[in-house]
């Protein structure tokens, strides 16, 4: 097995050494000067990245987590919302909302395609009720971005909030949350801002905290005004996840001086050489998966030749070339792979991982993960 | 400043050098078959220090949002509890299932003073609708440790749940969850476990699990479900704290070969020392601030005398000695301070706490920190 890992799913993306040490940093009073100062100048890094003037609040937990406080802050028992998805993560967000009994319209485009606003405000034209829009950004279980600046002029024109769940876009993309008017964004230590997960990053504009003051769905942990209330005062409302919040510090130094303009490059440089390379591969029947006018530039998802055994494939990536890359989730497992170009990643990088994925499919014995006509499957369809 | 930092606050505690280097290490694939096994070893440890055959979850987030799980899981809408407190924690869990809209009947003693069972079984017999006690087992506020035994056998008297916070008294105090029959007992990482922030431990028993399946109370991101499903493929549902699962992961192998009872003996000898060394201050009219019959053996609180300024105590044991101590919280803020002697620690950490402890009241030139009869104020009631 090579002695280099990539670690390349779509996150947890590989520490710089100096984030690691920095993630490993022996624990401080996180009620003291030290952490206050930690506190306020990696809430001001997230910020700048995020190209936000807005509050930005720390909360120990997942993205996922930074997903249901957008839900729990913004809305209130017996709410209609509108949920835009095209694949497993914008979907999560649904069943956030439904786990909190909201009536919830969906809208949705097939896995690979990106969302259209047209039919997002055909949505809030029939249910003008409706005054909240979730939806995730990036999709990272299809490699797809979602046109962010188009879906929420249409939220806005139709008199909505819009919460994004932009995990694996920002520091990565160009987002400009302000310039946007997004309301509630959400982001993850653990993707593309080259830190450990622990920590969500949640930018929260005028208009979401005026909301929040009659938003009644019951909230303590994600409550988004016991953050503010406690980062005024270089605190935390419980515990922090203090190796995060440390590794991040550090990292954000990293990106700062790396400059936002040349974190967007490297990440597209970094995708359209994954990309190429997969294109590279056409002859072995891989095929990108997304639609290319909506390819993700931190994300690509990979479709296999119907046969072909995504687990087997995996693992020999993983064992003969210390490649690791993801499976597919829900509906799409075992059909395809997904590749991580987030976070400490470059061009480079995705070269080494294509030439891994050329050798294992070249020297494939005869097997299940060859590709052999008499193992295609009946259809698309018939995938788990 | 001393080289030595002493950091002995109630949580985080000292991370020993192992432990460090493990929170450190780099990313790894949270889906993959190297993180099952790290996930399985830690739930097992855990599970161990607990004394309990029940499933252990373990949740990424603080020890609060353990709490919150225990309400959300346990509860459905209009329920009625009772929370059994004497401390800000205590009363934090009654705050929790307040944020649910549930019918609270509270138990409560003063500050200082642990509860009383025979009150308990009273509001059970005064509130016959009410099946689910929350309480705070270790109160680290005020140094406290209540009878969770004759408490857990009262509310199972009454035919109630019981959910504890046990984040301060598990792995250090005798905790057998089983034994005592603990439906829901919550602790966290950066506790008595030598490991960083960020996960929150949860023990559930088969009569909680009989509950969730009736308990009503929006929940997702706190689940208990999705995380028993989870863990039993070896995974997570969300992207869990890798940094402190393996700190967790490292420190449980190092307290597991001393075993709970050399552990448990160690955190009785470092109170011990820690209040001995208190009494031996007395003539600074320090006090020990609970109940002596009922000091907890990870946290003392200390009572200062009137008119001296903890924040500059604090201040002054950081700066010139590099032991750090916290304050008192809430109605005790000013007038308390707090040793922690839990987790990595031993009682030759406390009789250097002490010594500094000493040293700083023997220095301290006239002005508010030393005591003075002109500066009492009129009664205990009158703290801020």
């Amino acid at each position: 097995m090579s002695e280099t890992i990539q670690l390349r799913i779509p996150g947890p993306t590989p520490l710089p050494e100096a984030v690691r040490e920095a993630t490993g940093r022996q624990m401080i009073n996180h009620r003291g000067p030290e952490f206050a100062r930690i506190l306020s100048e990696t809430v001001a890094g997230v910020r700048a990245l995020l190209q936000t003037t807005h509050d930005v609040l720390l909360l120990s937990c997942s993205g996922s987590g930074g997903m249901e406080a957008a839900v729990v802050n913004l809305c209130s028992p017996g709410d209609e919302v509108i949920a835009a998805h095209a694949g497993v993560f914008g979907e999560r967000f649904a069943a956030i909302a439904d786990a909190y009994g909201l009536t919830i319209h969906h809208v949705s485009a097939p896995d690979g395609e990106a969302l259209d606003p047209a039919r997002i405000g055909e949505a809030f034209a029939a249910h003008p009720r409706a005054k909240t829009l979730f939806l995730t950004h990036n999709e990272s279980s299809t490699g797809v971005t979602h046109d962010l600046r188009a879906i929420a002029e249409t939220a806005h024109h139709h008199g909505a909030l819009i919460a994004a769940d932009c995990i694996t876009s920002t520091a990565a993309l160009n987002v400009p949350l302000d310039e946007w008017g997004i309301d509630v964004a959400v982001s993850a230590s653990q993707k593309a801002w080259m830190a450990p997960p622990g920590l969500a990053m949640v930018a929260v504009s005028p208009r979401a905290w005026e909301r929040t003051q009659t938003a009644a769905l019951p909230r303590f942990y994600f409550d988004f005004a016991k953050y503010r209330e406690a980062q005024a005062k270089g605190q935390t409302p419980a515990t922090p996840t203090l190796p995060t919040l440390t590794g991040l510090h550090r990292a954000l130094q990293m990106l700062i001086a790396e400059g936002l303009p040349a974190i967007i490059a490297r990440h597209r440089a970094a995708a359209e050489t994954c990309r190429a390379d997969i294109g590279d591969l056409a002859e072995r029947e891989l095929r990108l998966f997304a639609d290319p006018a909506h390819a993700s530039d931190t994300i690509t998802a990979v479709a296999l030749p119907e046969g072909m055994d995504a687990a087997r494939l995996l693992a020999r990536l993983r064992d003969e070339y210390g490649v690791i890359l993801a499976g597919g989730l829900g509906r799409q497992a075992g059909t395809i792979i997904r590749i991580g170009h987030l976070g400490h990643v470059t061009a480079a990088d995705m070269d080494a991982v294509g030439a891994a994925l050329r050798a294992v499919l070249e020297t494939s014995p005869p097997g299940p993960l060859s590709f052999a006509a008499g193992q295609r499957r009946g259809g698309a369809t018939s995938g788990r």
